[in-house]
């Protein structure tokens, strides 16, 4: 198995988000990469590669040209304008009727582009999400290479970024990213066991029948990010049918857990899909300070093999994990059940 | 001239709000509410009297019940699920594809009911934003008395807020709930003066005629709120063309500035309305910290004359202003000017 790293994504390093009324740590930080780095590299689960460069072009595959303009530029013209130099966070959003026209002041673009506080922009972030999106990208042409399984270590992760918006820690959509390159040689399934749901990638392909999207979280009602991931979304025009959300009760263990997973998996089955995206978040663990799940470290093993048991070439693209402690042995946990026959 | 006040606003006493990337000292503060009331006290304008209880019903005249439940409910709500105990302010907006639902949590209704985060929901909130509306329908009752002239001394502001939406220190719109009291009895104009678009009055009445709206303020390209506020904004439906804003340049003088008062106040003699309901901010003062305009104390009382010769019955709503070392004097000369014949 390839494992693609860079170290770039330590340019992102944002010291703060605005959480429950309060500024506090910002918990998506750099150490979540580099203690499952460590713990990869000392379980040998595989070769550690850098990512290759892919240009612009296949983020702008998914993501608005006026979007990516803005992670481009906006923490340079933050600065100039005298906003924490720390990072560009947003304070007005185009709320129903206040909303008439696109901004041009920073002070409201990066509301405009931002679906929550905890997407800030420093300095690095651009360099460090384009490169989480290569590192995605790489994992996909191993897959189209003919390898079976790659594990694309992304940070900062994608998820929550839909074509024009950033927010839950996430810029780019780097799953997005990789199915939309997948696709090009057959039908692609994503499917997201991060315990948030996926909006961006569910808004990303609601109309598509080509992508599959199913994503597996704690119920919206309590969790993360509240106003979508219901049972009832299945898509829309196009895309009606090939979305499926299974919004879990606080507390759900590995049991549970695997019940649903299994459910989900007859719909990938069904679909036939030529690649699989696996966008993995382990703050399903039940000490995850931002996930109220229950699993274990075992259940991942469990999972990847469940998952590895479709004979699906899988691209695992890395999302969310905040008990960073016990990170690194969940994804190894992961990684060794899909590597399982 | 009656001069309508509470101390109840000072229950409403946030200590943060959200801007430019940091948490600040709130602006919007009691301070400001008593400076005036000293400086008109001092200059003896008028009696000053404790407003009236109108209950909720004018209130739900103009805002939803399930935002009144809102903004009534929440703070408990939110302290109960371990928000800050100092205020509840969003951290997640529905934007765009991320919105498929209202949501159920707490932690995301705060921000589906906001605009953005200078609405911070404290303990006394909800009884300083209530007081703050009926101190403006006592004002309104006045001229329905057959009073030319009454200064409802409000706070918290409310020009900002619409229908569902809270924001920019504001919570119920006085303005616009004086203003639908008074227009059972003839037409109604409002004019705005504050120097933040009046975003919250403008959505309110923008597809009616029996209220015309005018605000003049600092240009959104670069003043908040930047998502509205422009000039081709006239209103829709039976609305059109009772709507106006007038975006005017960074460092605007009195002179400029009154030039295109008389513009304003052409249209509203235009439009023969039985009474005028005057936004008063002073954030439009050269000193003030919110507003890059250059208007001075006499600039106020210039205003005011230029107002009073309409010859219209006039409730006049304080609003803005953060330049609180000479917001007592700025107040008395735009009601001095108000005054004379």
């Amino acid at each position: 198995m390839y494992i693609i790293y860079s170290p770039d994504h330590a340019l992102h390093n944002p010291p703060q988000e605005f959480m429950e009324g309060t500024l506090s740590t910002y918990l998506e930080s750099p150490r979540r990469a580099e203690i499952i780095l460590q713990a990869v590299q000392e379980a040998a689960l595989g070769e550690i590669v850098a990512p290759a460069n892919f240009g612009l072009n296949p983020i702008l595959a998914i993501h608005h040209a006026d979007y990516v303009d803005h992670l481009r530029t906006i923490y340079e013209r933050w600065v100039a304008l005298g906003g924490a130099p720390q990072a560009a966070l947003p304070s007005i959003y185009p709320q129903r009727d206040l909303f008439r026209q696109v901004p041009v002041s920073p002070w409201a673009t990066v509301g405009y582009y931002s679906l929550d506080l905890s997407a800030p922009v420093t300095e690095g972030t651009y360099a460090a999400a384009r490169r989480s999106a290569h590192v995605a990208l790489t994992g996909a042409r191993y897959l189209l290479d003919g390898e079976k399984l790659a594990y694309a270590l992304c940070r900062p992760p994608g998820h929550h970024a839909s074509a024009d918006l950033m927010g839950g820690y996430c810029y780019f959509n780097n799953a997005a990213i990789a199915a939309q390159h997948l696709v090009q040689s057959g039908p692609v399934a994503i499917l997201d066991i991060d315990v948030h749901g996926g909006n961006g990638t569910q808004a990303i392909f609601y109309e598509r029948s080509d992508v599959l999207f199913i994503s597996i979280h704690g119920a919206p009602e309590w969790e993360y990010p509240y106003f979508c991931g219901y049972a009832d979304e299945r898509g829309a025009g196009a895309g009606e049918g090939y979305n499926f959300n299974y919004p879990l009760p606080k507390g759900t263990d590995d049991e549970a857990y695997l019940r649903v997973l299994d459910e989900a998996l007859a719909h990938i089955y069904r679909h036939r899909p030529a690649y699989l995206v696996l966008s993995a978040g382990f703050d399903t663990f039940k000490d995850d300070p931002l996930g109220q799940l229950a699993l274990t470290t075992p259940g991942y093993e469990a999972i990847g093999q469940r998952i590895a048991a479709l004979g699906v070439p899988t691209l695992v693209v890395q999302e969310g994990g905040y008990a960073v402690d016990a990170l690194g042995q969940n994804a190894v946990s992961l990684l060794r059940g899909l590597q399982q026959p």
